[in-house]
């Protein structure tokens, strides 16, 4: 296992038109995704490209929604997750899994069309961790 | 103004020591710096290289730290603020200014030795963001 690229900051909102609002308009963003929904995840999101990465931001898609808990504490957002790539999801799976790190459910498709999952913030230093692996085209 | 590189996400910690275990043995960071103090802004700081950005691990010097705070609400660490980079550090600062961001104490030397400010969250969507004028060689 290796550290590998930061792939995004995962960052709540309540509203994402008003967090792209203030990414281009007081961030200077130039680059921005459009919105989608990840039903399966319960979020709608959008991504912020900064030169060497991107801001990926999260909004509920309903009550249910795995961040609307979050947003209840955080009314205005926040910060909710960092996203590390690695080249090949089942090893680094099974590499956290020896570990004795919990894995929060099944590995799935992310937003950026590869499998991902979530380790737990208790065993990652309170910091809600996603491992993704790469897009192909980036080897 | 236009968005720069994600310098690092900062991240506290009670613990230094612990989280560099942390990123090296679960993680595989391979390039992690020496912990050193900055007893201006109250913090212990050490950076973790990722390919393309770092993480810059947080722990407070004594009970005053201005993150002691955060770590009483969470005391496993978690994450703190984002920085990113921008060419001309007064520039930006009339930049925020203009618009209505609060700016948080005086322009001072970060942890990379340029200076920087910190914005306030609730201007920023939640996100605590310290903004850092790049190192020269970056240039």
């Amino acid at each position: 296992m290796k550290l590998g690229r930061l792939n995004h900051v995962g960052v709540a909102t309540p509203s994402i038109e008003r967090s792209v609002a203030l990414y281009r308009e007081r961030m200077g963003a130039e680059q921005v995704g459009e919105p989608f929904d990840l039903p399966a995840q319960g979020v709608r999101v959008c991504f912020v490209d900064a030169p060497n990465t991107q801001v990926e931001l999260i909004e509920p898609l309903g009550p249910d929604s795995p961040i609307a808990r979050f947003l209840e504490k955080n009314p205005e957002g926040g910060q909710h997750h960092l996203c590390f790539e690695v080249p090949d999801i089942a090893q680094a799976r099974a590499w956290f899994e020896g570990q004795g790190a919990r894995v929060l459910g099944d590995t799935r498709i992310g937003a950026h069309g590869t499998p991902i999952f979530f380790l737990h913030p208790k065993d990652m230093g309170g910091v809600l961790t996603e491992i993704m692996e790469s897009p192909k085209q980036a080897h």
